[in-house]
C-alpha cells in the first residue's frame, strides 16, 4: 500500500468509528477511560521498554537534554497519564446538550445540540504523554482521533496507542476510534492534511515551524497557536507589592511554557520604585534582564534590549522590560509585538482595569493575576487538548466542549415555508 | 503599487480600523447603519447607472438569464438593501456580552467576553446586494470588512461600497472599516488569502469551484459550505398529508437555493400510497422526477435515477426519489450522498424522531418541517451572512454572533500560581 492509501484507510476507519462513537452513552465512554487507564498501568514495563529505544536513539542523535527529558517516560509519568484519563471520567459529557432552545412565531422549536466534531487529527512532537491525553479527551467528547507523533517518540507512541486502542475496543469503543499513524515519513503528514473528507479538524502541537507547515499544507481547518509573547503591564495605580508577586510568578514559576511572561511593561510613574527591588529578586532567581533606555537609567548596568527582544518568546529565564508613558502605549506595544496569548494588567484603578479588559486583544486577559493562569485546568475547563490563539471556533485553552460543535435541531408540526 | 501592495495596504487599513471599531458603542454603530441605509436610497440613481454598465457587459458576454437577474439592481432592490441595513439596528449587539462567568476555588473570576473577530474577508460572486448585507452585518458585529466581489459586478459593487464607506465614516466609523478590493485581477484574491496577519476569517459565497479555490489557497481560516444536497425522509409512521406538504414545499417553494430538497427518501411501507399523488402534484408544478427501481414499479414511466443523481445538487425543478427499507437505510444514504446541510424526517413516531435528530449529521436537522427553514431569519438569528456546513466555529446559518469570538476575561486580587 502506498503511504497515501495507508493514511486514507486509517482516516476512513476513523470516520466510520466516529459515527458510532458519537452515539455512545457517557457510561460506556467512562468505562473505556477507566479500562484505558488500567491498561497503561498494567503495561508499564512494555511502555518503558519502548520508550528506552526512543531515548537511546535521541541520545545517539545528540538531541538536547530538555528534549530528552520531555521524551522520557518512567513509572511515575505513566501513572500520571493514567491519572489524567481517570480525571476525564468526572468531567461532564458535552455531547447531547441542547442550548438556546426557543420557540419561533410559527411554532417551530429551534435549539442547538452539541455534537462531536467527528474525527480530530493531532500532529505533535516529542511528548509521548500527548498520545494518551489526546486519545482520552477525544474519546470523552465522542470524537475519533488520528494521532501523528514525531519520529523521535515513535516507539513510545506506538506502544501507548496500541495499548489504549485495544483497551478501548475491549470496553465497547468501535475499532479505529483511536488510531496512530505509525509511518514516520513526513509524506504521511502531507497526505493526512489533504483528507478533508475524513478528518474534521487538525490540532498541531509543537514548535512554530511545525505549526506553520501544517497551516500551509492543510485543506482541513486547523486550530493552532504559534507562540506566546505574554506581557504584564504594571500601571501607575498598581499595588506594587501585588505587581511584584505577579511579575515574578509570571516569569519565574515555569519559564519554559507559553503562558509565561516574556516582556514586562511598567508605567513611568512607578518604574523608579518598582523596578530596582523586582530586578534584585528576579536576578536572584537567575533571570537575565534586557531593558529599554529608560530602564537602563533607573537600573544602571541593565543589558540593552534590541527590537528583536520585543518579539521574542524566550521560554527561558530572560525578561525584556520597557517603561511606558501610559496604558495606551502599553496596549500599542502589546498589539504590535504580542502574540494574542495572555496579557495581564496590575492596577487598582477601576476605569483602567475595565479599559484594559476591553482593549487587550488576546485569548485571555487578566486583571491582578498571573499570566500563568491561562491554562485549561486553571480556568475551569477540567482538562485541555491545547490552546488556541486564533479567533475561529476556540480561543484560549480548549477543553471537551471545544472538541464539539453544534447542529441546529428543529421540531415542527408540519410547518412549511410560505 | 503592485497588486500585492495594494491588497496589503487595504488589509492593513482594515486591521487598524477594526481595532477602533471593536470599541465603538452600539449607539454609534446603529447611527451609522441608519446613515448607510439613507445613503443607498439617496444615491439610487448613481447605483443604478453603475449597475447598468455591469448588466450591459454581462449581456455582451452572453451570461445566463438567471445570472443577469441576480446581477440586476432596480429601485425596489436598492430599497431592499437599505431595509436590510435598518433591520440590523433592532438586533442585539453581540459585542461585550460575558458568558459563563464563574468563580474559581482560588477566588479568580473567569468568564468569556464576546468580541469581534476583527477583519472579515468576503469573497463573492454576482449578487451586488451582498456588498451592503456583508458591510452591515460586519459593522454591527464590530468587524472591519474587506469585500472582493466578482468582476461581473465590479461597477455596482464599487458604487455601493464607496457610498456605504463614506456614509459610515461621516457617522463616526473609522476609515477603512468597509473596504472593497476594486482590482478585479484574480491575483488580488490570491494575495488577499495570504494576509493572515491582517484578516481573521474568509467567508466565500458562490459556486463550489470558487469555494474550493479559496480553501486551497487560503492561509486564513475559511468558513464555507460547498453545496446543499438536502433530503426529506418520509417514515413509515409519517402523517402522509403532512409529508406531502413538506416534500412539496421543500422542493418547489424555491428550488434554486441550497436548502431546497434534492432527494426524497420514502419508507417502503408507505411508498405505494404516498408517491403517486405526490408525483402528480410535483409534475403539475413542473418537477422532473428521477426514481430508483422501486419507485419505477410504483409509478411506471418514472425516469430512472443514476448514481450521479444521488450526489446531485440540482438547484432546479428536478427531484431524485428513493424507496428505502428503514430509517437506518435512509441515514446511510444521507451520510453517503448528503452534504451535511439540511435533513428532514416526517414521522409521528417518538423514538424514530429522536433517533433521526441524534444521528443525522447536518447543519440543521428537522422533524416534521420543511428543509427550507434552514435560514438565519427563519431560525431566529435575525439576519445571516452565509451558511456553514463545516463543523468548526459555526455550523448552519451565521448571524451576528457567529461574527464574534470570545476571549477569556479573568479578574483577580493578586492571585499567583503555586
Amino acid at each position: 500500500m502506498s503511504i497515501k492509501q495507508q493514511v486514507a484507510t486509517q482516516a476512513k476507519a476513523a470516520r466510520q468509528a466516529g459515527r458510532k462513537l458519537a452515539l455512545l452513552s457517557t457510561a460506556i465512554k467512562n468505562q473505556a477511560l477507566d479500562a484505558m487507564a488500567k491498561a497503561l498501568e498494567d503495561n508499564k514495563q512494555q511502555i518503558i521498554a519502548a520508550n528506552e529505544q526512543d531515548v537511546a536513539a535521541a541520545k545517539e542523535r545528540d538531541l538536547s537534554p530538555a528534549l530528552i527529558d520531555r521524551l522520557t517516560l518512567n513509572a511515575k509519568r505513566i501513572s500520571g497519564m493514567a491519572g489524567a484519563l481517570r480525571e476525564l471520567i468526572a468531567l461532564p459529557d458535552p455531547v447531547g446538550e441542547v442550548i438556546r432552545m426557543r420557540r419561533r412565531p410559527n411554532g417551530l422549536q429551534v435549539g442547538r445540540m452539541r455534537v462531536p466534531l467527528g474525527v480530530v487529527g493531532i500532529i505533535y512532537e516529542s511528548r509521548p504523554n500527548v498520545t494518551a491525553d489526546a486519545a482520552g479527551l477525544c474519546l470523552k467528547s465522542g470524537n475519533a482521533v488520528i494521532l501523528r507523533g514525531g519520529s523521535e517518540a515513535i516507539h513510545s507512541n506506538t506502544a501507548i496507542a496500541r495499548i489504549l486502542s485495544r483497551a478501548a475496543s475491549d470496553a465497547g469503543i468501535p475499532q479505529g476510534a483511536i488510531g496512530l499513524i505509525e509511518n514516520t515519513d513526513r509524506a504521511a503528514v502531507n497526505e493526512m492534511l489533504k483528507l478533508e473528507e475524513y478528518i474534521d479538524v487538525i490540532i498541531p502541537r509543537g514548535g512554530e515551524s511545525l505549526i506553520r507547515m501544517v497551516v500551509q499544507n492543510s485543506l482541513i481547518p486547523v486550530i493552532k497557536h504559534y507562540k506566546g509573547v505574554c506581557h504584564v503591564y504594571v500601571d501607575e495605580d498598581a499595588d506594587l507589592d501585588m505587581a511584584e508577586n505577579i511579575a515574578y510568578n509570571s516569569k519565574v514559576q515555569r519559564p519554559g511554557v507559553c503562558n509565561a511572561m516574556e516582556t514586562l511593561l511598567v508605567h513611568q510613574g512607578v518604574a523608579e520604585w518598582f523596578l530596582p527591588p523586582l530586578f534584585e529578586k528576579l536576578r536572584a532567581a537567575g533571570v537575565e534582564i534586557r531593558g529599554c533606555a529608560a530602564t537602563g537609567k533607573i537600573v544602571p548596568g541593565t543589558l540593552e534590549a534590541t527590537e528583536d527582544d520585543w518579539y521574542a518568546e524566550y521560554l527561558d529565564l530572560i525578561l525584556a522590560v520597557k517603561v511606558v508613558s501610559s496604558m495606551e502605549q502599553a496596549l500599542e506595544h502589546i498589539h504590535k509585538y504580542g502574540s494574542g496569548h495572555s496579557e495581564a494588567i496590575v492596577t487598582s484603578n477601576y476605569t483602567t482595569a475595565r479599559r484594559f479588559i476591553e482593549q487587550a486583544d488576546a485569548s485571555a486577559v487578566f486583571v491582578n493575576a498571573s499570566t500563568r493562569f491561562n491554562d485549561g485546568g486553571e480556568l475551569g475547563l477540567g482538562a485541555e487538548i491545547g490552546i488556541s490563539t486564533q479567533k475561529l471556533h476556540a480561543r484560549g485553552p480548549m477543553g471537551l466542549e471545544e472538541l464539539t460543535c453544534t447542529k441546529f435541531v428543529v421540531y415542527g408540526d408540519g410547518q412549511i415555508r410560505e
